[in-house]
């Protein structure tokens, strides 16, 4: 008799309703994974607040959900590696592994990437606001006793603020100006001190979000408003790399004045639309405006980091939201006050 | 008794105004230059028309000019290594060499940078519209008898065409699309089918520079105005690199699209002001969009491509203009017909 | 009833035994191949001189052969894209696509990799010394009807010759030392003058291979045994980039002392073993030694400098010799006088 | 009235003999420092012990020490920046500014360089082993009061191990094995631990080096005369970088052993000649191996790291013996139960 699970679908501007479905059969690579905990990623936000992701607007009612982990309940062919009961954190990429990019070894930039709960490719790729997920198993990344799945969760957007530092060239010994003091924001904040940056700035319109930057990583944190307090926070010359994570154009609009000749900027935040640029300022400089996209390679970093407890991520889980209340989680996650919300689900029997 | 010499200032907008004034003395490490060529150049042609060069307008009358060769009659303290006679082309850069961009060795970003011609420190630095200049030795680069001067005089530009192409991270084997078909894309195109780009496309307005570069470096040319067209010339997932050497706005915004995944866009031409980009696509697709400003250590290897006449820049010169009819050379300039217009100046003696 | 073939086998040193086997049956992914030419390649030499190629020891008796081109007889699946009839090149490369060499884009160092008439793997990969191959589609390389086999067979190693260039960063407008005059240096000395080297030396011991240099693509040429040559070919300051293809540990020895401080020496040759290195040049220096192996990524690019004929390899093709005659070819190839030796197959029906 | 100071000459092996030598004055860009601390290198021991420090040997007597801090007694030009009591230490790099090598921002490559204490050039230059030492106040760096005369004279060390890791590519998330747990070793270890690498071993001989790499950075040390305790701490796949700070050649030589295909080696110590190398495994694996000598850019970063109290230097300093003692120090430093050796000087008046 086919088991039925919990789910939640997508199916328009704050329109998320839950749903009994049955659980798929696993596929030969995959495990049945009991999905513990999901964070709130912003991509998710807008999704639920506005039915779409900037280009990316669903053709139907989907799960969303891409930062889990949770434990194995079906070990599948992988009873060795993989035994029952095992604490994973999922990586959600699926990249095609022929196309160009992936050949190339930049999998992140797959245009047949199939990623969990993601409406950029349709059939839409269901994620993790369900009980029940099927993974293939090389997605499955053990995590040890210490972890908790809720920072476990963490380890999806720790992965993409890998990339956008690892996109910026290295940060070791260099002064960083970070856009943007949310999630993405405090994790490159985080990696950013761990890999020996020299000298941090924040910058975000929200002073207890600058507080919490303060506490765990950076030098120094300015009201976005207030531009005097930037020029004044840049060091002599200016900064050798800032990474937007903010996806807000005066952000990256004013920031790139305060790049030194030759520096970086890396854009990691999703901007709402095209961004006026002082190009000529870029061109005079000869400053480097790099993008950054999800994340290759870095995932097994990440659990890396936080299992041998070299960055601490639970101060940036401010709320905690049971599943059967996810309605609830949103719209807490879309208050300023919070910089991740994560999602908790209990361990039942299917 | 003091030499005079012919010279022309520049007044304001198509205000040149000729002036008899006396040859300056030589400071211990030059030597006298009699100017036999010098090019006309873009920024040049910006002050002649607007009375100024984007964000540098003079303050005071100064003379133009920083693509120039000609003959040294005075050697100075290099009567070994510049005897009287020796045809020379000159770098018009002298950076300061103790300020931390000089120190990295990217002198092109010296904040002191003294420039022939330009206006963008004050006292402003006079260039070479002017019957005999006064130029470090270490400026002077030996031609050899087959390079004319009017060649001698578009090394400069070649510079900065090398610049802009090794700023792309290299050509060797890419497909790559130039944006602007006046001298500097011209060049980039002629540098980059010459460090072996595998595929070479061109944007242009103009039919008859598109003309030009398909009869030289392109492998395909596509009016500015139609793009459809471009759609049609780029390759399968885009161009693996772009070089804006047209200042418009539309073509860099563009051409981004045209950008392969991982993909690089050099900006080489100057923009009239900012310019709105789909700065999301830069990031989906890890962009990199690289600025890229005069030049650094390349004159000497521009010398060598011509000296061995590996590049032939001669059709670039559609017009010859005699040094006393300077200001109907820069209305030549002016008009769309003209690729690169070179300033002929007789040899005298002072 | 099953087809038979006429195949080549290596038993040992100098023991090369024709046999007929059956034509293999094709998988999934594959076409079957007319061998037309095969270029027989140092390693191949190798193993037909010594039995082994360095570390590479055969256990069992196996067909040599990777620089192989021919005609699609048999099309499986792909009748579309590799109709009956279509000229091929052949990629030997079957990386495993799932190791971390694979993943991160760099499928030439595959732990896994299965190269065509190899004994590195065992079972050992059956290469082209047989008149019919079953071929992964993907593999076959289409060619114009204006490139013969004889050079299509030279697109593998031209192939090893791009990944050396690259692997040095890039010769545009470098100065230059090509180690080795064979068939693997004479292509990197294509490559590097089409790729935009400023100045091209090479040494070998051979005085004709030096010849076919000169007349190719050298600036100057360099007998091995004469150090004193070496050193006033070595341009002030020494070579920008030296690129080992002889393997030969007097050249890499002495190379070194040739290379301008900050440059690179790209290593593509196989040493006889290991080398006595002056590991304090390197240190005081600053000097890259890279290693290079095989190629990843580029064999499409080869093709396409021989199709639109930015490259002539026909000059290295020194001598042909028919299939029938394997053993005749392989002791041709083993003298000095010769660079690439190509074994030309007639075409047949199975 | 000219004044004198007590100096240590070299006169030969072991041979350093004291003189009393008048104090020079100074030029218009130095001010006068009383050295207050110098730190013992290894070529400091390699000039005691053998006369000369690998290919550098002396032509006259001069005065060894080079990693030098100290009080400005005499502030000539600089009373502002540099007032009298300022402390400070010393940069005792003096490129020239003009070569190749220094125009491309590589100035620890520079031909012409004059290092504090070294005999590479002559006439040699004095070193710090004095009470006074006339200084380019540009070379005079700073120090804040927490940080003593003693942590200050390790920081020309740390450069030299700040560019060793720079010179690796970054280790930030790497694997990472150091040979050699000397003062370099040390120290390196130290910043590639606060550069994020995510794994760090360390080989030497000596138990309590190890102990001490142990308490300090190290997350694994093996007896270098215990190759399969190598293998074992070897991660799987090899070592993504590899740094060679013993100047051992069969650390060097089995090091490569255990470096991942694509991985880097780094070359920081003097090896005493000639070393046998893998090359075969260097070419298959396509490893770098990639020099570095003394530093370029990075003393002001080793000031900011002790300065901010990032690295704690101090448990290297395993000795500290006076000034008047040198012949002392020098003993105690050639015994390996030593890492460190600081001369410490008196505050007095000249």
């Amino acid at each position: 008799m086919t088991q039925h699970m919990q789910a939640f679908f997508l199916h328009g501007p704050k329109d998320l309703r839950p749903a009994s479905i049955p659980i798929p059969p696993l596929a030969a690579d995959q495990v049945l994974v009991q999905v513990r905990a999901t964070g709130l990623c912003g991509s998710d936000l807008h999704y639920y607040a506005h039915g779409r992701n900037g280009d990316f607007a669903p053709k139907a009612p989907f799960i969303l959900g891409h930062e889990a982990a949770g434990e194995i309940i079906d070990s599948g062919a992988f009873a060795d590696s993989l035994p029952i009961g095992s604490r994973v954190a999922l990586d959600p990429s699926h990249p095609c592994r022929v196309c160009p990019q992936c050949l190339r070894g930049r999998y992140n930039l797959c245009a047949n990437m199939q990623y969990f709960g993601s409406a950029a490719t349709f059939p839409h790729v269901d994620g993790s606001f369900r009980q029940y997920l099927p993974v293939r198993a090389e997605n499955c990344h053990l995590i040890p006793p210490a972890m908790s799945f809720a920072e476990a969760a963490l380890l999806e957007p720790l992965s993409v603020a890998l990339q956008g530092v690892g996109n910026s060239g290295g940060v070791a010994g260099q002064s960083v100006l970070v856009c943007g003091a949310g999630p993405i924001g405090q994790l490159i904040g985080l990696v950013a001190r761990h890999y020996g940056a020299a000298h941090l700035a924040v910058t975000d319109l929200r002073p207890q979000a600058l507080q919490l930057a303060a506490e765990n990583w950076a030098d120094c944190g300015v009201l976005a408003d207030a531009p005097p307090q930037l020029a004044a926070a840049a060091p002599d010359g200016g900064f050798d790399i800032i990474i937007e994570a903010s996806g807000s154009a005066p952000a990256l609009r004013t920031s790139i004045e305060y790049c030194r000749p030759g520096g970086t900027i890396v854009q990691v935040g999703n901007q709402a639309g095209p961004v006026e640029l002082p190009v000529n300022l870029i061109m005079q400089r000869e400053l480097t405006l790099q993008g950054s996209f999800r994340f290759a390679h870095v995932f097994a970093q990440a659990v890396g980091l936080l299992a041998q407890q070299r960055l601490d991520v639970r101060p940036l889980i401010t709320q905690t939201v049971a599943f059967a209340d996810l309605v609830t989680g949103f719209e807490a996650a879309l208050t300023p006050k919070n910089i991740k919300v994560v999602i908790d689900y209990p361990a039942t029997n299917p």
